[in-house]
């Protein structure tokens, strides 16, 4: 008898015997830490271990930009990054681990590049995890940004290349540029040259060796979960709680097999 | 044909075909949609579920107070409400539910009922998940407040028995209050007259057939998993994020069996 079938053994009886309502708060002797065990610890998970989300809005989440210290919860935003980091440091608590979001609301590649001192060298990361290209595309539609997919690409292996050379150990994470064309400020017109600023994630990843995190295809699989898949980003761009909630799982399970 | 649809005649297609009543899993072809399978519904969860979480700051956690909708990140805050939300709204993205945070830094259970009307009937909820208590405790200390163990234990009383006239069905939850004595504004002085509130929110939650969570006993045992248990909750009230998602995990874990 596994553990989940003899506590739902254990629940009927208890409740057959005795009536109880609230069977947990009988059992929880078994099972207040019992889904997180320190012994196994996945991937590339060590003490110490320094992390760093970059990007756009996606990443920012409304982050408090004043407060530079990692594992603040104002200055982790409440998108991904946050949700993720909450699991990681409950789940290992005793590592050390220091987790920094620096991401800001419209950032294309090469603004990342232009603040990268500051925002990620200077933090010395051991795990990069970066997510960018949706407004390298979004922003040519006003026509008020001329960069092109040639640029995006450049621009990203240039950022990676120059992050490396400083720090020939750092782990990289990409995540995949990702739309949902039912939300209000996408269509499907995004599917002719979007699709290339993804390519081009993906091949950069695959230069640097990089966990490649396929956001696409993650909110395209929830999305035949919904009526609608704005469910998960209203607007095609900005995750919805769920949508947030959605990544960080993705993004758990891809970098630490979580 | 537009994306959806034909995401849902495929789906139709498959279905109709082979009889396959969860196409993510099939077309998935490791792990993306593994951990969430919504046939499981555990519990208390229905279709269109209002949940209200009510308290303190531990609740509050620094929501925007402007923002009365549901599952709003901004409204939700920063702690185990955002948090547990956030994995039920991923989790069950059919389900339609509608996700409250109305916790008030500084409340003492006699707020709670000050501002009763409109910040717990006029939501209707379904499930009203209450922690509080530190405060009617801690405030004393300072001389400011008066309020005696029997005040907490009547108004908490009194304000359960009026939320059941109005709402018979209404499902609770009662978070018992918790300290973290390593934690720079509790000491152990707060052992002698602390434990009687946790004792009373525990009779409460009895008496009005509650589900009760022993925060507590949740934070005694994470604090065995570390050096110092301030880790939780570096002030001794205030969780940090780690002590967030410590919380949000115990929530689910007692209330959904998730």
């Amino acid at each position: 008898m596994t553990l989940k079938t003899r506590r739902a053994f254990i629940s009927k009886s208890l409740a057959g015997v005795a009536g109880i309502a609230s069977i947990p708060a009988v059992l929880n002797s078994c099972c207040d830490n019992k889904n997180k065990p320190e012994a196994a610890v996945p991937g590339f998970m060590k003490k110490n271990l320094r992390i760093l989300f970059q990007g756009d809005s996606i990443t920012d989440a409304g982050r408090d930009r004043t407060i530079p210290e990692p594992n603040n919860s104002r200055a982790m935003g409440q998108g991904y990054s946050f949700l993720a980091a909450a699991d990681l440091l409950e789940r290992y608590p005793s590592y050390n681990l220091s987790i920094y979001n620096r991401g800001i609301s419209g950032n294309k590649v090469f603004q990342l590049a232009e603040r990268w001192d500051t925002d990620c060298l200077e933090i010395e990361p051991d795990l990069l995890s970066i997510l960018i290209g949706v407004n390298d595309y979004w922003h040519t539609l006003s026509g008020k940004y001329e960069g092109t997919i040639e640029d995006y690409t450049n621009d990203f292996r240039n950022l990676l290349k120059n992050t490396k050379a400083r720090f020939p150990d750092v782990k990289l994470v990409i995540g995949e540029p990702f739309i949902v064309v039912e939300g209000s400020a996408v269509d499907e017109s995004w599917l002719v040259e979007f699709p290339k600023y993804q390519e081009a994630s993906k091949s950069v990843a695959a230069e640097f060796d990089a966990i490649f995190i396929p956001y696409q295809k993650i909110f395209n699989e929830a999305g035949t979960r919904v009526e609608n898949p704005a469910y998960w980003a209203p607007d095609g761009v900005h995750p919805s709680i769920g949508g947030g909630r959605l990544m960080a799982s993705a993004w758990l399970r891809y970098v630490f097999g979580i």
